[in-house]
């Protein structure tokens, strides 16, 4: 099969609506955002055996690849439009390309996302999505709106991903059903939950390398600090069995939950769980942020943790 | 060094003027398209080995990365807005980072394309940019606009960069300096000429994988044939010494030229010949769409070339 034909039978056969013109050209054209409304683009590259392990089920993969970069949109409150796929496979596996596919689109639908161009190659498996969407610019949730003062939200509980990681890289992979590995491997996009927050929240950022290093940007960008009371940041089920050190290890510092992190003013309370739980969610209040730069850790009893033993992911380290 | 600060060094530093919200969010955010155009997007990825030689030098190595994305949008007649790239890095080598971003900026600058955001990550090198532009859709030049009985154009001469390749795997390296080498490593995206062609030309594509695979999607696109007078097709310099099978493999199944294949009506044949002087250029009208579907190759003498030797390159064959 040839690179046309692959992208024939696997990927053209979606709607499209949006675009004015799709897949088959040099370039796609994609018109009417809409008026008052900017364009929010985000990329992000996957690459196996670091972003995701060689055996994942394909279309976990295809489902995820798209989850993360529609969970940057959701961090900034963005409406999803379309995407572009980069796709570099090692053969034309067709059943393997079938459940991508299928993983992808499903998920694309549930958002109204439409694949809008992309390219196909022969080389070590490796997926590259750039997404878009639209948000009003004045409103859009960003990393640099924290004020001291305002609470610190997450939109759901931390730490079930990493935990399925920790688990298969200890050689006890957890079944295919279990609650932590969809966590996993199907994460949800904050989609609807980040836009219902334009003018309740200000700053936002989605948790993919972990809640200590995505709050640390976001303070970084913002110009303040952050207190987190500990009992407060909410636990995925799988960690209640484990002892105190290995649940503040995997929700801190574990990545790849795709909660949002957002912060809001304190009269934004009773909007901001009811926003959630129109949607399903509890959104938690873990803390707030504080003028002073840095980040406290607090116990029940107000003393602080010492998070030295707790590093976010970061690529290059 | 972390991702983070790799970031700031190497990709941070470039203007952002026409992005609302450039690097360093979740998202970039991207206002003021022109009222009354769309946006155009392309996306390629390259890979180490496949797209480019290991040992290729850095600076040749980004600026190529994005003329090969802006080749995308000269062929749909848009011009350049901004772009995203995504980043596997075997290491973080700093000579080799700043080699890199300077020719990818050097080109960047010259179409005043910013770099909007991206993504890095560790692993096999990996580069993956997608592109966007603005153009009015109506006019835009596309691959399904050929009609029978327009001329076929090429914006210059084919050949050179597919020579480059031919001689570096024979184990005879041209001269960094060498014209053909320039074409191979440099490309010159025809993105001015593209534009120009709005309102004069009406299908186009960018020669990326042999003129002869790629007025085949030109064809099927727009349901038509084509007939090319081989000896009217422009060749590179380098093709002079070489017999004539080397030539017509070299220039017709070649890739990597990045010269604009398109039609255009016999009445714009002086103003495009003006659009092209206007800019340094030579089209070259090199045959005719045709309605029978097929695509004939004829010499000099009017005699058809049989051209099963000559395949265009595809990237799963």
């Amino acid at each position: 099969m040839g690179e046309f034909e692959l992208i024939r039978r696997f990927f053209a056969g979606a709607p499209v609506r949006r675009a004015r013109l799709g897949i088959g050209d040099d370039c796609a054209l994609l018109g009417d955002i809409a008026p008052g409304q900017c364009l929010a683009v985000s990329t992000d590259l996957l690459l196996a055996g670091r972003h995701f392990f060689d055996d994942v089920d394909p279309a976990a993969l295809g489902w995820k690849s798209l989850a993360v970069n529609l969970s940057d949109l959701a961090a900034m409150g963005a409406q999803p439009v379309g995407f572009t796929l980069a796709l570099a496979l090692p053969e034309v596996d067709e059943p393997w390309l079938a459940g991508f596919a299928g993983g992808l689109f499903e998920l694309a639908a549930l958002h109204d996302c439409e694949l809008l161009g992309g390219d196909t190659t022969r080389g070590p498996l490796a997926i590259c999505i750039t997404v878009f969407g639209q948000v009003p610019p004045g409103l859009a949730l960003r990393r640099d709106r924290g004020r001291a003062g305002d609470d610190l939200w997450v939109s759901g509980p931390l730490g079930a991903a990493a935990f399925a990681v920790r688990e298969r890289l200890a050689g006890r992979e957890l079944p295919a059903d279990h609650a932590a590995r969809l966590r996993l491997e199907r994460p949800v996009p904050r989609v609807e939950l980040g836009r219902a927050l334009l003018g309740h929240a200000q700053a936002a950022i989605d948790l993919s390398d972990g809640l200590l290093g995505d709050l640390g940007h976001l303070c970084e960008r913002s110009g303040v600090g952050a207190r987190i009371d500990w009992p407060a940041v909410p636990l995925g089920d799988s960690l209640a069995a484990l002892d105190e050190a290995d649940r503040r290890a995997l929700a801190l510092a574990g990545g790849d939950d795709y909660e949002l992190l957002f912060s809001a003013p304190a009269s934004a309370r009773a909007i901001i769980a009811g926003l959630g739980a129109e949607r399903g969610l509890a959104p938690a209040r873990i803390g707030c942020l504080v003028a002073e730069p840095g980040l406290t850790l607090l116990c029940a009893d107000g003393s602080p943790i010492d998070r030295h033993e707790l590093t976010a992911f970061d690529h290059f380290r």
